[in-house]
C-alpha cells in the first residue's frame, strides 16, 4: 500500500467511528480533519464529497462485522449451530462493538430511511444480506431435520434481525448490555424450539 | 388558548413531525422557519435552544403514544390481553406511525446514545417507562395464573421492546411494515406459550 492509501484508509477509519457514535450529520468535517490530522485539502483529494465519504465508511464497517461473522461460524457445520453462532456473534456487538457506537447499519438506517435514499439503500442491502444468509441456513436445518418443516425462514429472518438490532439500541441507551444477552437467550430458546 | 400559547404548540407539532424524519441534527432552523412560516425571532420567543424544542417535541411525541396505547387498552382487564394488546398497538406505528418518521424513542435514542447525555436521558426514561409497564402486567399475569410463574418480567420487557423497535426500523429501511407484521405475530405467539 502506498502512501496516498494508507492516508485513504486511514480517513476510512476515523471517520466509521466517527459517524457511528455522531451520525453522518453529526460529524463535521472539522471532527474529521481533527481526528486524522489532515487538512480539508487532504481530505478532498481522497474523496469529492461527505456521502461519498460515509459510504466508503458503512462498507468499511460491514466488511469488519462480516470478518467477525466468518470466524465465528468457521468449522461449524450444522445448520442451526451456524444460525446459533451468527446470534451470538451480533448480539456480542452490543458488549464488545466491531466500531464504537453500536450496530452502523441500524444507526445509519435510523438515520437515512426519510431524507437519503442512496444511503437508506446501502443499509437496506445489507439488512437484505443478512437476511438471506438466516433463510438460506434455515432452508437447510429444515432439509436436514434439525427444524420442523413449518419453520418460516422469512419470520425468523425478522424476528432475529429486529430483536438483535432493538436490543443493541436498548444496551446503548440504557448503558446496559443485559438487554442483548436477554435477547440471545431468548432466540437461543426459540431455536431449540424449531426442532421437528 | 392564547395566540402565544398556539404558535407554540404549532412550533412542537411541526418540530416533532422534522426531527422523527431528519434527525435533530438533520432539521435546521430554516426547516423549521419554512414549516411554521414564522421568522428565527419568532421561534426563539418561545424556545431559547434547538435542544429545548427537541425536548418539547419529544415529551409532546410520548403524549401522543401514550394517548393511543390508552385507548387501545381501554376496557381491557386481562393482564396477558393488556401486553397483546399494547404489542398490536405499538407495532402498528411501523404501518401508521403516531408521527411520520418511525418510533422517535428510537430515532433520538440511536442519534443521542454517545453524544448528548440529555437527549439519552430523555429516550432512556421512555424506555424505562415502557419496560415498567411491561413488568407490571407480566407479575400480574403470573399473580393471577395467566402466566407461568417461572416468565421473567425483565427478559419479557426486553425482548417485546427490542423486537418492536428493530421491527419498525427494518420495516422503514427495507420500506415493508410486513418486518412488524412477523414480530408482532412472534411476541402474540410467545405469550400464549407463557401460560402455566
Amino acid at each position: 500500500m502506498n502512501k496516498g492509501e494508507q492516508t485513504k484508509e486511514r480517513i476510512i477509519s476515523e471517520a466509521t467511528a466517527l459517524i457511528n457514535q455522531k451520525g453522518f450529520h453529526g460529524m463535521s468535517m472539522a471532527d474529521l480533519m481533527s481526528a486524522t490530522g489532515l487538512e480539508k485539502g487532504g481530505l478532498y483529494r481522497h474523496f469529492k464529497t461527505k456521502e461519498e465519504i460515509v459510504c466508503a465508511a458503512f462498507a468499511h464497517y460491514v466488511s469488519l462485522v462480516a470478518e467477525r461473522l466468518r470466524e465465528a461460524l468457521e468449522g461449524i457445520e450444522s445448520p442451526r449451530e451456524r444460525l446459533a453462532a451468527s446470534i451470538r456473534s451480533l448480539s456480542a456487538i452490543a458488549r464488545d462493538p466491531v466500531v464504537k457506537g453500536g450496530c452502523m447499519v441500524m444507526n445509519l438506517g435510523i438515520e437515512s430511511d426519510f431524507t437519503n435514499s442512496t444511503l437508506r439503500d446501502l443499509t437496506r442491502d445489507s439488512i437484505q444480506q443478512w437476511a438471506s444468509m438466516i433463510r438460506r441456513e434455515t432452508v437447510k436445518a429444515i432439509t436436514c431435520g434439525e427444524f420442523d418443516s413449518k419453520t418460516d425462514p422469512e419470520s425468523l429472518a425478522t424476528l432475529i434481525i429486529s430483536s438483535i438490532e432493538g436490543a443493541i439500541m436498548m444496551s446503548n441507551v440504557c448503558g446496559d448490555p443485559i438487554h442483548a444477552d436477554r435477547v440471545m437467550a431468548h432466540l437461543e430458546d426459540h431455536l431449540a424450539h424449531l426442532s421437528p
